[in-house]
């Protein structure tokens, strides 16, 4: 059954046709949903017939948020630890390990249970797109039953086995395993690889580790995604770039020749200010990766330890209060920023085909995301539901 | 009829006597609602019969916020001067006048639907008290309209007359408007008068001027308040407390003298950290205020130019993140805080007998409004309507 959507006062379809601009806006704008999918996009008073239609009154409608950074599967929160750290302490990765012994105490319909509960909250926010990462097991079982819990709510899981070395384990035999026993169990249930690469933490991985965990994943049949160069100028970005990885997140820290390396590659510099918020951390030079041609997206990193928020809207203003993107540039790369980096063409875009995931906002235009920090403007558009 | 709220896994009563800090805190507790008022406080099980029970299921709750700094009575928006003072353009004040020519021009009822709208998303935040500035009129009609517009939704209204000099309007003959017909008119309307006192700026008033501002509301039987030192180090802060302010709002730039005097009075400080955001300015030092023993407060500056932000949890986590507040101290700034600089007992508290203005969490802790930013955690809790 086709609905149209009418009265929506600002359309971003991430289609630059329309305006000759990266958001391809369209003012006074319907669009004409069919079976899940986008069937028509234009000019209000052009649009075709359709069984029903829905009048927005003048808000805004964009693509729905693709979050392509979380860590969603995990029990237990980490609130004293976020108090210290306000107090002064330092992170390293080390408190993972509270988190990784919650989440194996937990049962399989506990941790059901908290992924749902965030998925609607994510939902309810504007995401419509949401990549899971593992993580939190580092034992085989574990890692799998996460990514197993992850796979009933997204197609965009992540095997990160390689997220920290466990305490009291091996980094030689954890590193066997990951590559090993681990990864066996768990590839059927991912579509992606990621490694924590991270010289400066000692319970990350090197240069050398982090080759030999994504070239093992690749040899499973996984895509390649890094965690590089969020505490330290490290080697995670220039590995991803070298061995093609979708993206490569955080890059909080980045020499001229990782710059220069993402500039002349494809792989996507995912940002995620949302960690840099909670750990007081400096924000990455979002400017200087646009000006050098760089592709940005933008992603929670939604984890209990260094940012808890669900939030795109709070992290599309800490990318234009504190990275000096633009509002266009921070709400292209919170959508179509992360469909690239996920390599998805049916969402981040509004067109003949895409899947119809979109977010309305109570605002008449996608500045405000911005204009207007904290304020829950955002909610996913039910279409047919 | 009593309400008996149960299964509050944290209460905030901002009682220092149930736990020997400010906020107060009951675990595992419940309050009793009766009439609109508090009946009793205290753990669960202890709690008495009531005609109606109502289980939060281990949520957090705490005081309503105190929003006790808003200019939430305007027409227009100013998008796309919030864009380009994110590309580098600088604020002084001036764009205030755009927000007066749109609200002259609109309707009372068009204003009537703006505020209501406002009131509304503030409820929906947690927000269960607000104080309301005019300054948008700037001729005598018009600031009363916007008053009594105020006064229809709140208790604290602020006249705000000398908010800025209007454009092509003569500095004396203002003053005397203001201090004159126009505070006549005001004056019925308003419980609060308040000057933006800031040498730097060419548009807002000297300390000479915001002198005389404030002792003809005096006269008129106002209380006083003071926009003071957000651009510079004026004479702001020590007017307000000579003169016996409840409140100076902004202290962004304070010497010395400034913080002795702000110690030594009852005037609070009250920080408005939404401004700071969105103008990009230097935020103020709370540590130093709360180490020299001045009452702080919390409040967003709601208003279209510099902080269209209505979120007191956002404020709460940017005073955390970026003024080095604790969680406790800046929830207990965001609701008793905010009591103080309206010279309130009866909200700001959970104690019987104060109004039962109340804010419920996703979340089980206080700590959450910190930890989680951006997610809109917080909803004002409707008792009995």
């Amino acid at each position: 059954m086709a609905i149209a959507l009418t009265g929506i006062g600002e359309l971003v379809t991430n289609e630059p046709e329309h305006d000759g601009t990266a958001l391809g806006i369209v003012e006074h704008a319907a669009v004409v949903v069919d079976n899940g999918r986008i069937a028509w996009v234009g000019r209000a008073v052009d649009a075709p017939a359709a069984d029903t239609e829905r009048d927005l009154g003048g808000r805004a409608v964009l693509p729905g948020f693709v979050d392509s950074h979380t860590h969603l599967v995990f029990a237990g929160d980490r609130g004293s630890e976020f108090a210290a750290r306000m107090a002064g302490a330092p992170y390293d990765g080390g408190g993972i390990a509270s988190t990784v012994a919650a989440t194996r105490g937990a049962s399989e319909d506990q941790l059901r249970a908290l992924l749902g509960r965030r998925i609607a909250e994510l939902r309810a926010q504007g995401t419509t797109s949401v990549e899971i990462k593992s993580g939190y097991g580092l034992r085989r079982d574990d890692e799998a039953r996460l990514l197993r819990l992850a796979a009933e709510v997204t197609g965009e899981t992540t095997y990160l086995g390689a997220h920290v070395v466990p305490p009291e384990v091996d980094r030689g035999d954890y590193l066997a395993l990951v590559t090993g026993e681990m990864l066996d169990a768990c590839a059927p249930h991912a579509r992606w690889i990621d490694v924590f690469c991270e010289p400066a933490s000692p319970h990350a991985f090197d240069g050398d580790e982090a080759r030999a965990v994504l070239e093992a994943g690749r040899a499973h049949g996984l895509l390649l995604r890094v965690h590089g160069n969020q505490l330290s100028a490290g080697p995670g970005v220039r590995l991803a770039v070298e061995l093609g990885a979708a993206s490569v997140d955080h890059c909080t820290y980045l020499t001229d020749a990782d710059v220069a390396a993402l500039s002349a590659g494809d792989t996507v510099a995912t940002l995620l200010p949302g960690a840099e918020f909670s750990t007081r951390a400096p924000y990455p030079d979002a400017r200087r990766l646009l000006d050098a041609g760089v592709t940005v997206a933008l992603a929670t990193d939604c984890n209990p330890g260094t940012s808890y928020t669900s939030s795109m809207p709070f992290v599309i203003a800490l990318a234009v209060r504190e990275m000096r993107m633009t509002a266009a540039e921070a709400v292209w790369a919170a959508t179509a920023g992360g469909a690239r980096a996920l390599q998805r063409t049916d969402v981040g875009r509004i067109t003949p085909g895409a899947r119809a995931d979109l977010a309305v906002l109570e605002a008449p235009s996608h500045t405000h995301l911005a204009y207007r920090p904290g304020v829950p403007l955002a909610s996913t558009l039910a279409v047919g539901e």
